[in-house]
């Protein structure tokens, strides 16, 4: 018999089934080092341990989307390495920041599933909770693939399709303990902008733009042991390209952010997210914003807001998500509603 | 006269010559960080601390290749510099894990020497012995390489061809100190297969592929601090490629065998290695195994696994060594044969 | 109105206006992992731990280069996004160095402008200085750069061209408190040469080249928060082609100087540099240098070289500078003037 993982099937997944995802990985400084070289962020807290500490947060974390990656990798191998597409995520939280030492690992549950019409493919829904080395959560996740059915004529399962919230409500946001924006340094963060100068509906071109290389965007998504051949390996798919893991794509537009938004400094929920078109290498990303939502949290000088951020394969300072015929306009790559936390 | 390092030619090595290499050189995160990013590795041990201290590791170490690439490289400046080929390797044994903060320096005695019968280059033994801040020795080995002569005309040394084991034998691997396998956490591995799973004879396709950037093979060999100029240097060689570090196509074969051989936790030994064919980038890189012997070593739930470990350009479904002309098989870019640690 | 940096343009400057720069950054074991692996650096003390604390640095500092990228990119958003080109640097002096977990920011005054004759672009002059956590100086220089005018109808402010020195003088070098180069390994450096085996005049060919790959100078560019369009974006510039960072190529001339310069331990000053023709990928680049000055130091064991180092695309062999008509031979991309410590 193989003692090769062949990942699972459709008929493979039963709701309420539980899944050990293997490898633990231990975040390090390194992680740190390799993000900042491979995105453009310069978002105070995760670069500086000084101004993390001057706002309660000590040790100093790395960014919330090291994390997010880490503990995503580790269900590809089980969850999506037979998956045609990625669908949907819905109420990530971010329970605690990360920090060098801390060693996660991750845990699905099966909450939903639902064969295709066809026959041949099924929607399969997981909740994933990632803890750390003291069992503690650090961030958990609801998200749902098309996955391959390994024969077609294994029986339909019962169609379960799980609720899942629109968006994590402000009040349901978890703030880092000791998290305090009281004494917050706007010109060591690099903008003087704070919650209450955002206004929804407000749309910011991020104006900056970064051309992928084949390198870069394969070293990101082996740090974040994603094991999914499409993004290594030139002979996985008929064209010969590789395609960009769509994390790559959410760190490049988070980090482009910076530009209009320096002071969203941690991210807080993820409520949704789209993949809407695939990204190569060569393709230059860009990225704007619309503000959904604002609050005021409780604690002390925290706010969020709650963001459209858009990556765009080239700028579009139009700022356009959909055109009349309500499908998303030519050029977006990822359509992300998040909440940041934000001094006020 | 020059200050730059012409290298040592064949002449300029004698029998018992004991070389001290320059750039002793400390294991950090960074390091582990990087390997990550270049390789696709998912061994628990490395990749999480957690893991390693459960089974008796702590602190928690790096890849074993990562000291092997860190000491080899201080050889390349006296030892290959001006090789034409690098012939062969043996008795390499891995004595004790090294962990960030150790400095690895290496030392080389010259065993062998060996005129070519064209007079003009000539085969050199080294034994190299790697040491840590403690005067530890961390791993050791025997290399042979084809080396120039300077001057045609210099006399031939009197023949001395150093007697090397075929392979280390498994009463001779050393298990690091407090390594203890009796509560191995196989879900957290990523495998149910232990020693007892695997026969002699039998071979495993590792499945998966990766293609090969020029950045990334540069990083790695780059981080070894390995001088040898056809890797970084467009201009080295008349096509004007660089060539794959055969050290990295070790690295990728060895990550790539996680799909097969998860519990593959140490490597012990290396018991001999053939560069087969030269790499280059936009190479997609496959591996695939067979055990050659099994065998249950002196420590709580420790076995070992001695593997041939072949890596192609190319997949090779068929797992083909050689064809029936005793020659290796198209495609065929590494030949190695390895002791692993596992759990039994 | 737009919360993007629109950064500064000429008018925008005043003699004597202190510039708070964002995004203090803390320097980390990642740092020196990424910086050997993008530069072949094997100089002994950013490499061992252990030969540093030999010669009284301990803990273990990273590359000087690497303090002088990530202080000069804090500048950049406030100082250098609108430039035409950056014109000098004079006065730059190391005054401690950087250990992993450093935190450095960086503060500008204007000490001089002068508009162009054109009216539409002039040339700003500020002095920078880098400090740490501990408010302790790190490095300080001063730079000149030609800034766009946003307004070409603004009115020219009074010329002030502020006098720099042509180079530090010796006795002006910091000593890093503690050095003491009276037990000097040689043999652990990798070279023979102190101070006195350097003669005035004497020119020594680095030999070694490398390519450079798009992936590499973008991550090293992005790991120093650098954040100037050209070097990221194939949109940014007409030619679809991304500039190569100029600190990109005295990070790698420096480190291609081992080989000839072991010696050369610590970047003391950079007394002045012209990035006299850009670079781009698949430009290989090689490196000479020749003696300006020697001097010894007041510490156990210390001297000092100061050096022309050039980098040139393609490799001269004759290491010549310039040509007969006075301009630049063609090929040289960098004309740097800089005092390293060397034992004596």
């Amino acid at each position: 018999m193989s003692k090769t993982n062949p990942g699972n099937f459709f008929e493979d997944f039963s709701v309420g089934q539980v899944i050990e995802h293997a490898t633990p990985r231990t975040v390090t400084e390194g992680d740190r080092a390799l993000y900042g070289a491979i995105y453009p962020t310069r978002f105070a807290i995760p670069s500086s341990a000084q101004f993390a500490a001057s706002v309660g947060l000590d040790p100093h974390p790395v960014e919330d989307l090291v994390a997010f990656h880490v503990a995503f990798g580790k269900t590809v191998p089980d969850v999506s390495l037979n998956a045609v597409a990625n669908l949907g995520y819905a109420e990530c939280r971010f329970h605690r920041p990360v920090v060098p030492g801390d060693t996660l690992r991750t845990r699905s549950e099966v909450i939903g599933l639902k064969q295709n019409s066809n026959g041949r493919t099924g929607v399969v829904y997981v909740r994933s909770t990632a803890t750390n080395q003291r069992d503690e959560v650090a961030l958990d996740w609801v998200r749902w693939v098309m996955v391959h059915k390994a024969d077609p004529d294994a029986p339909a399962p019962e169609t379960v399709v799980p609720e899942v919230a629109d968006a994590v409500a402000a009040a349901d946001l978890v703030v880092p303990a000791g998290l305090d924006f009281s004494a917050y340094d706007d010109v060591a963060a690099g903008s003087p902008y704070r919650l209450g100068d955002y206004a929804v509906g407000e749309r910011i071109d991020h104006v900056d733009g970064v051309t992928i290389s084949e390198a870069e965007h394969m070293m990101a998504t082996r740090l974040w042991q994603n094991t999914a051949k499409v993004h290594f390996n030139t002979e996985a798919r008929p064209d010969g390209r590789r395609l960009v893991y769509g994390g790559h794509v959410i760190s490049l537009a988070r980090a482009l952010s910076f530009n209009g938004l320096a002071n969203a400094q941690l991210v807080a929920a993820i409520n949704a997210g789209s993949h809407v078109a695939p990204a190569f290498a060569d393709d230059t990303v860009y990225a704007w914003s619309e503000v959904l939502e604002t609050a005021e949290l409780d604690a002390p000088g925290v706010g969020a807001l709650r963001l459209r951020l858009v990556a765009t394969k080239g700028r579009d300072e139009s700022m356009t998500l959909r055109g009349d015929d309500g499908k998303y306009a030519p050029g977006v790559l990822l359509d992300l509603d998040l909440w940041v936390l934000v001094p006020r």
